[in-house]
């Protein structure tokens, strides 16, 4: 058996826990603000998870938090599971109380950035309950973008290891150590998000959507506290702020600081910002021609509707300002590869990611240059980086467990009752962490209300599982991981 | 420019043109026996086709035919393309004449093995068509064969490369040369085919049946002679001697000369054939018991058309004894998942195949380990040779590659119509030269007349891809193949 500290597991959990709790005061006061009877469910959810928060952490404290790698491995996935319980009790105990297989789906949706609900309606809610989905898209955000920078290439899963060295290779300094890293994406975090809820402001939007949507685009998570999303206010203004302040959630955040430090070419030069930047206005553009040729839509709107919609889908955040599978078969598939690719790596996105595409390109093409010139040595090169065998298989395993995982999940969605377009765009868009799935039920103007207890499980599992870069909760099922 | 020699390649297409002609013969005869008015349709097609054949071996002669890498990947494209146009001419020129378009997807379909079916009535066709047909599957069966023994593994395309040794490695020495090989072979096919008659008369099956049936049974192409396939039979027997060839066209035939030198744990000491038969019984045996289970059909029936059925799709033959799409979402999922899988390498089979998933899983199972314990070097075997990072990514290549191509003929089937069941899972069954797909129209008992032309050369273009390996067509989209 393995002989496994897990005091200082429990002890970081319960540092989140109680951070969580301390959250739990903005939707308190919201509800008070609005004389909302539900500012008790926070209470009494806040004061529930800071028992058991602090309870953790004076039950395991320890001189100095060190983690091995398996602890790693399991603090990280037990944070998420434990953590998202716990987010999971304002929306069980609320007068429109979910069941514990919604309230958890609702939680985990949040935190993963997902934006997927379980509500049948939103705009009924309080505005304490909107309030708490909205900010966990925006907690969940920027622990991810931190989880992104800071652990997972620590871990090596799905290739990530190509950025370990950003923050300590020499020759690319961002900032050298990782607690100021973190405090530094904080501040870019809050600064753009404030700067989104006054353009939001500015364009028209009451300011309670302001803050929940402004929260929501940059976490990428797509929660909105209207049951029509974006297309409920019916203003190109509020929608292009949006198109604009989700794209920045999905870049890497490690670009912003050094902009911020003056570096003014720094985005430009990585890689993977310029494939995705040309990639999203290629697609965009040209599913903007598309619906302008085939008379759906007036020129301004195509190209509206399409930058704003392809936006919310490539960057995982699952907004909508119309019912776009009102545009017949070719978008609909387009929306589906959108639903794959994802944003860029260190960033609120979820996804394949931009930078697997581009080495797995770089892959494929040495692969086939190999085939007719076997004796050429071609080195590998990424952002200027040798990129090794080892990082090509990781991404590799990475890709293909990512479209295994999604035929799996669909089987067994499948097994609840849906059928093919629904289980296969849900389990895509829960494991991307999308939002909307296909077909009218779960689509951008639907929600997951209808889905059987054990497909909302299901969907909570991909959840995580995306947004954990796979293998870091997959590493869990080996029975080797546990021997020793 | 590229300075290329065409002269061994015209001549190696004019040779195979040629053997073409002379097996045109088989029906012409067939045709004449029944009185058929058809036979002339044979002798102008054959007349044709050896004029062309025996003109380019004369004007190509050449000393000796020594082909470069390069020549063998535009000889092996350049020769299907070439040989399916002259055998679709019998198509076009018959009494019920097909268009170009049906005519070159009927002959691909052959040729390739996949079964797939232009005709919307194959029943009412004279003999000697239906004879060709038989013919195209059972030639392409045996071609292939050679191919991924002799060619493929030479070209190294898909991971291959790990097979490349097994004609010359002293340890495994089955058959020294490629000449002796390919006999070899020749006469195990045969031997199977004609036992395989035998059986079939035996179980009750009239003798023009039988023969038709074996060579599409043993070359895994699933052309049938009867609208309903082997449902119209109504007999076990025949299903049961069926399944049996099938799954035997699809285990690698360099066992089988092992076999026949009296090693006669050879097979089973096979890995990819001990994985392969493994996931064949759980499969249709769980699959029985989920009919059984479910009151779809007693416990005999469910054993029979379960294994028919599994085993059909499994080695990309594509028969059915029944309409297998009314067992509801669950099998038909089941069924679209087994379509990617395949037979075994060195087989007359498609799909990814069977030792793809047994390095893909070696490989994943590697890289979970690696993660938790990133000192521990863990060498990969397989068969007891060692696999390197290069054949790690030639495989996982191959398999992503295969998905995004499922993907991408879907996005353009779809744009021919076709709604996501139907272009999905015809892509699907395209690459992997299965032959039916999943929904209605070109299910099991359905057949490809309905689809509009475009989706006819997308799904010809599938069938060629997926039989050579994907990357042997591929490469001769890359500019730098021409360049030099």
């Amino acid at each position: 058996m393995l002989s496994l500290d897990v005091r200082p597991i429990f002890y970081v959990i319960g540092a989140l826990l109680s951070v969580l709790a301390l959250a739990m005061a903005m939707p308190l006061v919201a509800d008070l603000a609005a004389g909302a009877d539900d500012w008790r469910v926070f209470a009494v959810s806040s004061a529930l998870t800071l028992f058991f928060g602090v309870l953790l952490m004076l039950m395991n404290r320890t001189e100095r938090i060190a983690l091995s790698l398996r602890q790693t491995f399991i603090l990280t996935t037990a944070a998420w599971v434990v953590v998202c319980f716990f987010a999971a009790l304002p929306f069980m105990f609320s007068a429109q109380g979910l069941s514990v297989t919604d309230a958890y789906f609702e939680a985990m949706s949040g935190l993963t950035t997902t934006g997927a609900s379980a509500y049948l309606t939103v705009s009924v809610l309080p505005p304490g309950v909107l309030l708490w989905r909205s900010l966990l898209v925006w907690l969940g955000g920027i622990g991810i973008v931190g989880m992104g920078i800071v652990i997972l290439p620590f871990l090596r899963v799905g290739g990530m290891q190509l950025f370990r060295s950003e923050s300590s290779d020499k020759s690319d300094k961002v900032v050298p150590r990782a607690a100021d890293m973190a405090l530094g994406f904080g501040w870019v975090y809050l600064a753009l998000t404030f700067i989104c809820i006054v353009s939001l402001r500015l364009a028209g939007m009451p300011m309670f959507d302001a803050i929940n949507h402004s929260m929501t685009a940059l976490g990428t998570g797509g929660f909105s506290i209207q049951d029509t999303s974006i297309g409920y206010y019916q203003n190109p203004a509020v929608e292009w702020v949006l198109t604009l302040f989700m794209f920045l959630g999905s870049l890497p955040f490690v670009r912003y600081i050094s902009l911020v430090r003056g570096d003014y070419g720094s985005l430009w030069r990585d890689s993977q910002i310029r494939t995705y930047v040309i990639f999203t206005v290629i697609v965009s553009l040209g599913l903007a021609v598309y619906l302008f040729a085939t008379d759906r839509l007036s020129a301004g709107d195509a190209i509206r509707h399409s930058f704003f919609n392809c936006v919310s889908i490539i960057t995982t955040t699952g907004f909508a300002s119309l019912d776009y599978l009102q545009w017949g078969p070719g978008p609909i598939a387009l929306f589906f590869i959108l639903t794959l690719v994802g944003g860029c790596t260190g960033s609120t996105s979820g996804g394949i990611k931009m930078f697997r595409f581009e080495i797995l390109w770089l892959a494929l093409r040495t692969q086939v240059n190999r085939l007719f010139s076997p004796n050429r040595v071609l080195p590998l090169t990424y952002n200027g980086k040798p990129v090794d065998a080892d990082v090509i298989i990781s991404v590799m395993s990475f890709t293909f467990v990512y479209i295994a995982l999604i035929l799996i999940f669909a089987v067994l969605l499948g097994m609840t009752g849906l059928d093919y377009t629904h289980a296969i765009s849900a389990a895509a868009t829960a494991l991307g962490n999308v939002g909307p799935g296909l077909g009218g039920m779960i689509g951008p103007v639907g929600n997951y209300e209808s889905l059987q207890d054990g497909a909302i499980w299901v969907m909570s599992l991909a959840m995580l599982l995306g947004r954990l870069e796979l293998f870091t909760v997959l590493v869990l099922l080996s029975p080797s991981f546990w021997r020793r």
